[in-house]
């Protein structure tokens, strides 16, 4: 693992130390940004964006565990934005929408998300066979849940359709992006997953 | 990696190969359900394995990779039966029932079966937080395509509807068996999910 700079350890009050966490974290991300536009993926490794950031090795390793951490992290930042959106943005995607409309404006919206972010969504699944599944979204689990319990649906198990509709919604899309490569395949892709989703959610909110 | 016997090494026609690496899969699959059997499958590990089969830790590990492959390959073995089942056994899990009679019936045999399984399952799921998703069942989602195929589904995308089908069955299974050891929870497992999937099978091919 190399070095570990000074600024790895924190000799202060726990206050201290997270704002020491959190300053290094936004510095990490920026920078890897900053890499990513200039020259994009294949040059971000924990070894250049260590000597970049100049904080090194041992502090980019904590943070981000592998390589896929880094992405996974730009990934997290960027969903921020996204997550804002569903909670307190304009309808379908954010409150004032019915139910059913909201739950096929989110995963269309995750769906665009993930595609635009597809980059970094992709070098953020590790190089192995398996892709994140709905263990991994508890955020998009407990939001078509909540929609879910808002939809007439009768006796249904809202727990597990969700959980069902969460993996439905992103086992098509986490397998294309872990797949494929080709920009201009990504806009057919995002019509064609945009409105399988529509219909599957149509399907199963019938009243 | 350990010793390599001689019997990793064949010199014979590439037919001789063949039937020495088949005989040694037998072998080792053999052992390794008698081992389970006699001590539970936390005794199953490479090393011991390579002992009790004789046949060397260089053979075992080139065949099963790690410990995780080991509990994969038993499983595979055990799939075969149920496969046979699905194509040829009795209906409405083989042919001669109405298509989504067996497409109901196919996912609950699945759930009955991964959850009779779950030992081997569980253990062949490795340490990572990840679990297997449709990549990984491919079968699986063949045969619900050809299902999906025979009913009338109006103009569906009939290729997604069966990755997302594949997902939403796979996934809370998945999560189950990954998570819960306990035996007393797996009827209760066995009739939420196995009622889940008829729901959403009712859901997505009302007529």
């Amino acid at each position: 693992m190399g070095c570990v700079n000074a600024s790895d350890v924190s000799w202060g009050a726990p206050r201290a130390e997270r704002a020491d966490a959190a300053r290094n974290r936004r510095l990490l991300l920026a920078t890897a940004r900053e890499m990513l536009a200039e020259s994009g993926p294949d040059r971000l490794t924990m070894d250049a964006l260590a000597e970049r950031s100049g904080l090194g090795k041992g502090t980019v390793f904590r943070r981000f565990g592998t390589r896929a951490g880094i992405f996974q992290a730009l990934l997290d930042d960027s969903e921020r934005g996204f997550q804002e959106q569903v909670l307190s943005g304009p309808p379908p995607l954010g409150p004032d929408a019915p139910p059913r409309e909201r739950l096929i404006a989110y995963g269309q919206a995750r769906i665009r998300f993930l595609l635009e972010h597809r980059e970094i969504a992709r070098h953020s699944i590790d190089g192995r066979q398996n892709v994140p599944t709905g263990t991994q979204t508890p955020l998009s689990r407990a939001h078509i849940r909540m929609l879910l319990g808002r939809i007439p649906l009768g006796a249904a198990d809202l727990d597990l359709l969700a959980m069902q509709l969460t993996a439905a919604l992103d086992a098509p899309l986490l397998l294309y992006v872990s797949a494929s490569a080709l920009d201009a395949a990504a806009d057919r892709a995002e019509r064609r997953l945009t409105s399988g989703w529509r219909d599957l959610v149509d399907r199963v909110c019938r009243p």
